[in-house]
């Protein structure tokens, strides 16, 4: 088994993504609200590239069954239901519901590895879930951290080294790393005792601090709360 | 003053570019053959993206005067006169020549960052020059890994963040680090007191080693041998 994390998020070669296993991460916040609502048992979740397309998107169901969910500079949009931090995504709010999903970089990564032979979704809420699940995939992995509007990111970059840190413990067969996958190995090395240091240090998680979102910090940096699967297929996620 | 460090090589926006100071790095091998050529008096040294446009180059100039240097495959080019391995740049050979080289990642990076404010080349060999001299410039900084055929290089990244600990450790003003230049400072703390495992970790340095170039790796985790500062203008590399 192969493992690479690309470590600025553009997308990769297509060819070579179609044999692969990839994982998309972007722990503030988009990935960590998809995995809290599906693990709140939201139906599916829809994401999608801009406003305007989550509005139209949302003509398509009938009325009652959809939210409207996402950030545009950290903040909730106009008209929409829900905002970006994974403490609103509860079961009394999302149970059962459709969700439509646009965010700056996380629901753009999907898209951007679409053509992935399995498209999963993990923060550090679900990490040992999806760490098992890759090995039982018996393919290459590709981690794709989705960035800080084109940046790096430090805390999608730990959080893809705590992944491969726990397929290394359980895996039997031998794993190659990368230059970046042993890199991303040593930084989450750094951070494993202390995880919100790392996105309190982060561009991103600074940004979050001065908007208001510090709780968000804390709550994203929990470890193994939930066993779901969020897989990204034909444009919308849902528990696999 | 602003510090970030682009961890894949593909040609940062050149608006932004042309106000800041960029340092191009190639641990292994292009930017420690530039800086040991440099040091060993070459006249100059023109880096070019293809073998024809080497041998096509070296017309240019009067018989004798000029050497073809470089690799592919990390092997010496047919017809050239010079490897890429930077124990072969001394004096009896390079003293008062102009050098005309091309490899696989290094000399294409000088091209990609061109519109660069000042371009400048560094290794472990003058990184305590360099880190001064960026100071002195008083812009933002670009540090700039060549990559290893478009992937993410440990070596080289590890040898960023060791010049951004150089700065940071004589900088009088506030220094501002991306989340990429964080990364690269905690690489380089993690093998500073080994850099040459760095070098035997990484893919590139494993593959010279099966090629037989294992006794590079230690030469190339030479740290201050020299004070030269190679800048890169106009299409040719000379001491500033």
């Amino acid at each position: 088994m192969n493992i690479d994390i690309q470590l600025l998020p553009f997308s990769p070669d297509s060819f070579s993504l179609s044999k692969k296993t990839v994982v998309v991460i972007d722990v503030l916040r988009a990935t960590s609200v998809i995995v809290n609502a599906i693990s709140q048992e939201a139906l599916e979740i829809i994401p999608v590239a801009t406003v305007e397309e989550a509005f139209q998107r949302g003509k398509d169901f009938p009325p009652g069954s959809v939210l409207l969910g996402g950030e545009r500079g950290s903040k909730k949009i106009g008209g929409f239901d829900l905002g970006n931090s994974p403490r609103e995504y509860i079961a009394e709010k999302v149970k059962g519901k459709r969700l439509i999903l646009t965010t700056t970089n996380g629901t753009k990564a999907f898209h951007l590895v679409s053509s992935g032979r399995e498209i999963l979704a993990t923060s550090f809420f679900n990490i040992g879930a999806i760490a098992h699940h890759c090995l039982d995939m018996r393919t290459d992995l590709l981690i794709f951290p989705s960035g800080d509007e084109g940046r790096f990111s430090l805390e999608d970059v730990v959080c893809g080294g705590m992944l491969i840190d726990h397929i290394l413990k359980v895996a039997k067969g031998s794993v190659s790393l990368s230059d970046a996958s042993q890199s991303s190995l040593i930084l989450y090395e750094r951070f494993k005792e202390n995880l919100v240091e790392a996105l309190r240090l982060s561009t991103h998680g600074q940004d979050l601090m001065e908007r208001g979102f510090e709780e968000d910090l804390a709550y994203c940096a929990q470890v193994d709360i939930t066993n779901v699967i969020p897989k990204f297929r034909d444009g919308v996620i849902r528990a696999r």
